[in-house]
Order: C-alpha cells, then structure tokens, then sequence
C-alpha cells in the first residue's frame, strides 16, 4: 500500500500554491519575523472546526495571530495540579511569553461540541465510548446559567448555549490570576467573539450588556 | 477607558476585508457546510505560533481543515484519567466522530514552545513561574532519544529538537488505540511536516527513513 | 417438514468457507471496524441482480463500499412527502451520515428491471399483477429521452436504455437539494458505472461526453 | 477540478484486481447466465452497511444471490397504494419473477439504522434534518413488542432491536399475500440471520424457539 504512505496531494497543492502566490507577498515578513522572533498582539482561543479558521476571518498575515484552538474554544479554570494543561500552557504563552494585549474568545454557529454536550445532557444513555470528549464538553455544564434571555437566545437553544460558552470560557479565563490582574491594570483585554459560519456574520460580546451583537462599524 | 472595551481595529478591517472578498467567493461553501455539517479529510495538530497557520500554508479552503492548535503541536500520551484533556478530546473528535483520513503533526522553525524546554534543560535556574508551559513542554523529553545524526540534526540542534518532537508527537499518537488500530488497517494515515517560517520551505517526514526531506513534488 | 425450517445449505457452506478462509485475514479490520464504526469512502447505488455485486466487482474489503441494491438502480425524484422512501434514506444515511464523497450509480447489462419496462411500454396488455415493479420501473419513463445516437445506443435498445436509466438516476439524484449543494462545491462526485455481465468489461460514464465508454486506465 | 471528474482511484484498482483473478476462474458463469438469464434462489434482504455484505458472508458465485439492501434490512408492510416502494418492487421481483425459494433477512451487529431509531426514540428533540432516515427507521416502532426477554436481549439493548427488527420484518413480509401464500405450501422459506461484524460469527433464527443462535452446523 505505497498509497498510504504519501502525503494527501490536496496538501501538495495547496501548499503549492501558497509558494507560488501567496509566499512571495510575504516572504520578508516570514524573514523578518523568523530573525526577530514573532510579536502578535493578539491571542485567539478559537475552535477547531474546519468552517472557523481565525487567520482566514480576520484576513490575518503571518505573524499577527497567536491561535490555540479545540473543542469548542474551551479552556478549563485555573488548576495549578502539575497536570499536562495543553490551553492552559498555550495561554500562559501567550499572555505572559508573548504579552499579547488582546485576547479574543472565539466561537461559532453549528459548533459540533456544542451539539454533543447538549445531546448527552438530553439523553445521557447515548454516552459513547467518546471518553475525552465528553469529559472536555462537561466544561460547559456551569455555562447554562449564563444563557440570555434574548428572543435569540431563548428560540435557539443551539446558538444561547453557543453564547454562554463564550461568556463561560472568558469567566474562565479570570480565575488565571495573572489574567485578572492584566485586565485590572487595562494590560490585557479579553474579547469574545462568535461567527455564523452559514452567513459569515461576525457577533461581538458587548461587554455592557453581555450580549452578542453584530456591531455598527462592519454592518455590510 | 472605553477604548479599553474596543474590539480589536486591526480584527475589525480584517474582518471586513475578508466580508468583502473572500467571502462572496466562498459564500457557498459556508452555506452548503453549515446545512450539511463539516466534512473535512485532513486533521491537522499544530503549534499556536503566529508564523505557522495550516490554512495559509496550505491554501485551505473553509470546511478543508480540522484543526487542533498549543504549544509545540504536543499531544500526551493516552491517559483514560477522567481529567480535561483539551488536545486529546480534539483529536478523537477528528478521528472518531470526523472520521478524517489524515493526521497531519505540523512542527515548524523557530519554535518558542522548543526554545523554552531546551533553555530550562540546559538552565533550570532559568525556569520562572511558568508552571503549565513548562508541564507542557516536558512532554518533550522522551523526544531526545528521538534526534537522528542527519548533518543537519547534528548541527542545528534547535531543528533537530523539532523534528525529534514531530516524530515523537506521532508516536504518543501511536498509543491512542483507536488511532494504532486504524491506521494498521489502512483507514488513518498519520505524517509528519515541518515548516520553515523563514524561507516558507515545507519539510515532510520520510516514513520509510524516518527523515525530513523536502520531497521531489514541491521542489520549488 | 424439518427440511422447510432449515437454513439454506449453501449458505451455511459458504459461511463456512468465509469463515475459515477470509475471516482469518479481515478480522482485524471488521474489529476495528465495528469498534469504531464504518467509515466508507463510497456509496453504490446498484441493482439486486445476482450479477451484479458491487463488493465482487470492486474486490472491496469489509468497510469500503456503503451499498443500497434495488431492482435496476432507480432513485424516485426527491420527495419529501413523509412517506417511506428506502433508497432515499439510504441515500441520505450514506451522504449525510456516513459524508461518503462519491456516489456512484451502478448499472448492468441484461438488467431484467429494464426489459420488464421495456416490454410493459411496447405491450401494456403484458402488465400483470406485478403492481410494486410496474410502479417502480415506471420511473425509467423520462429516462427515453436521455439515449444517445451512439451506433450502440441506436442499435442495442436494451443497453441503450441502461446507459440512459443511469443518467436519468444521477439527474433524479441531483433534486435532492444536499446532493446538489455538495456537488457544486466538490464535496461529493457523482459517477454512473455499467457492467456487462458477460463479458465483464466495466464502462464508466464520460461526465464530459455523456458516453459510456471503457477507460484506458482499465483496458485488458 | 478536472479531479473531481476521476472515477475514484480504488475502485479502477479494485476492478482490476477482479477482472485479472476473479473473472477468468468466473467467465464461464458470467458468460452463461447472460445468456440463459438469473436463476438465484435465493434471496437476501439486507443492509447497506459497509460491513455486512451478503456475497462476500456466504461466499456467493455471480448468479447466487439476489439482494437487495437498505438501511437496516427494513421493509413496510404490504401497501399497494400505487407509490414508489423499492424494496417491495425488489422482493416481489425475487419471489415473483425470479422464483426464489429462500427469502433470508439479514440484520447485523452496531447497525446505524437501529442506532440511530433508539436515539431518536429516547431523546426527540435531537432529530435532526434527515427526514427520510427517521420516517423510514419508524418501521422500527412494532419491532420493540418484539424483544426478548432473552439474557443477552436484556442486557444488550442494541443487539436485542436488531433481533427484533429482523423478527418484525418477516412479519411485515408475510404481509404480502402471495410470500404468506407461498410459504404456507412450502414453495417459499423466510429466514432471519445475524452477522456480528465484530466477531464474524453468524446467528441464525431458530423458528421454533424465535431465538438466535450459532447453530452447531457452523459452530467453528
């Protein structure tokens, strides 16, 4: 089967045509940024789903976003247990290594985590053997108690669980006391931001009222 | 401080740009994805750097890449323990309830996440308050063992620190069952790529000679 | 009449040497398999005809094809109606469930669905109390329009109405609105395939020309 | 996207390794049964599984078995009201048309189409937008009167449906006034079987006890 030992040509391609178009517009940004050492200013923790890439959402160049991204952008609370915290370390290099001075939540509409969690929830006795994921998606149990009462958020179950995991996952984020500590001092800002990957819509957390709205400044 | 409260503006005309022209040309896919789910045949476990975003580096289309992003595209060993393991919860979302047919463990130069654990192996004076990076990284001792004498490895030990982890990553892969199973039978396929950030070369990993090499078909 | 309770001989003995002979070598895959699910790449919609076997012609392995086999490989138009369509759900368990990437619909020569309507449209007063396969046939009706002036398709009636069932079952296909949105965007190919029974030679379908035609890639 | 217009890669492979072995030991009978037409009998009603194909279970020669197959080898009862039935239209083309003798239902184990009904039946609100799935896997509903208060039909909640499921099809074939007929003299005989993918053990249903088991004849 020497097939399966080749590198998917899909790849190939695509990485061809980054060489060919794309690298050259780029290629002294890659330079510059390789002898000095990145310096984003801005931290996404976003998804990993295939439809939300934040380099792509935010037409981002190399060297502009410092991405972690899982399961539903989760991140659990502080635990300082000496255990292998993968978004926890990469959050921690960002904010602290890198300084970054933004840090945006990102979720999304149809978001798959979001879904499980809310299908085992309805009906536990479907429980798979999906052990990793379900231990990851219970993150957003204490979530349901920030779901809005927005005409939105009470007709879509789907997209007010999609909401308050962001408000979850930013509250989340201040248990990290050097977090809390950078936000008192205004040195860091965090953000949360949920994208409809069906329309291409981009809603903001307002920080006043904790609702999601697409704001003013990109209305089409 | 209303400033303080402000989205990202570099997000924002990011954003904006990407609303109107990328998006139009894509407005289908994003609808067509959102209707019908994701399905995408690649996953790819990359590192967080700025430098390093797999839909750039591969031209990827919306709904193309599932993508787990942390420090040093680590991943643990198999560890069926009940705690929160974010990149182990995304990879089984992949394999499993994806069902990708690749797995691709995407290192890259200049790689911060490397940087650190071979300063505190060489200094551990040097290791500062940064409890989880440096749990993290420490999934990268056993990769030592892992460095080949390639000219290059021997050299540049920072390149050889990268590749080894590469293949190391692939191997802690290897002891997810369901990941050694599948692939025995030919239905997941797992390979290594490493990116250079300064000149844009891609570097696969020759699974016969267990080598990075930039491979024939890519050769600029 | 112990002899009507029993299984069918042939069968057990077939079984038998499945089990001795075959199993031994697939049954890591149909243990990976079942412990993880099925993950075809491709679906056939083909005929009952005991000719005709999709797993025999394409030396399939267990897990490879996802196959639904009704009498000369018809689909109904979309129809979502509440009633029950059995193809139709196969259809949408494989494509939407299963997101194989392509569907190919699988006819054959001597198609005895296709001579029962042919023989039905040239003499109606033939039609007896086979009500399910006079309806069912009925659906190769706007199929007539798709024969082509091939020398072939002019002088073979028989096989000129196969290649054009088969064209009629990818246009049938194409109301369902999900295969059509997948296809626009290449997330799913739609291929039609005939096989002649008697001399075992495999014609794919020329999406280009609209021929049937024996490709170099298989020559003898 | 000329790609997306290749008929796919392992099927022409496939194809090949068939017509260089298979066909040369099976062209006599291809041959034949061109000319003198199908003569099968039996026939199996069975599912689309990637994993249960009848012909490579029972070893089958071309010509042997008429199949048709669906999700979860379901079929409505008798309904002449003049709609598409496929699945009625192939069996009454076997059992009519074709004579057969045997008339096998084939379930398996880990069978979407039942996995899929129990998740719907336990947590509605989670049905999503596959509306032929869940209108043709209501079939299911009478089948559950079915189970048995077996051991392992009582432990195994899955296994149990799809033993029922099989058990409630014969039922509805016997619906058909022409299969009761001619199984009351003996001219037709219903079977039930069970695949368990995971194993490759066969069950078969004991008619007089309506369990399954591995009967001795094919104990290993």
């Amino acid at each position: 089967m020497a097939k399966a030992h080749e590198f998917p040509s899909r790849l190939l391609r695509g990485y061809a045509t980054f060489r060919d178009q794309r690298l050259p517009q780029e290629s002294s940004r890659y330079k510059v940024l390789a002898e000095t050492g990145q310096r984003p200013r801005t931290m996404i923790l976003g998804c990993s789903d295939s439809r939300a890439a934040p380099e792509t959402i935010f037409d981002a160049a190399p060297g502009e976003l410092f991405v972690v991204r899982n399961v539903a952008a989760l991140v659990p609370p502080f635990t300082p247990d000496g255990e292998h915290h993968g978004t926890s370390a990469a959050i921690e290099f960002g904010v602290m290594g890198l300084k970054v001075r933004n840090l945006v939540v990102m979720g999304h509409g149809r978001c798959g985590g979001i879904t499980a969690y809310m299908a085992e929830r309805d009906a536990p006795e479907l429980q798979g053997s999906n052990d990793y994921i379900s231990k990851w998606t219970s993150l957003l149990k204490p979530a349901e108690a920030l779901i809005c009462d927005d005409p939105v958020e009470t007709t879509d179950r789907q997209r007010a669980m999609e909401f308050a995991s962001i408000r979850q996952t930013i509250e989340n984020l201040r248990t990290f006391p050097w977090i809390k500590s950078l936000e008192e001092i205004d040195e860091l800002e965090l953000h949360g931001a949920w994208f409809d990957i069906s329309t291409g819509e981009l809603y903001l957390l307002d920080k006043e009222t904790g609702r999601f709205t697409v704001p003013d400044e990109i209305e089409a």
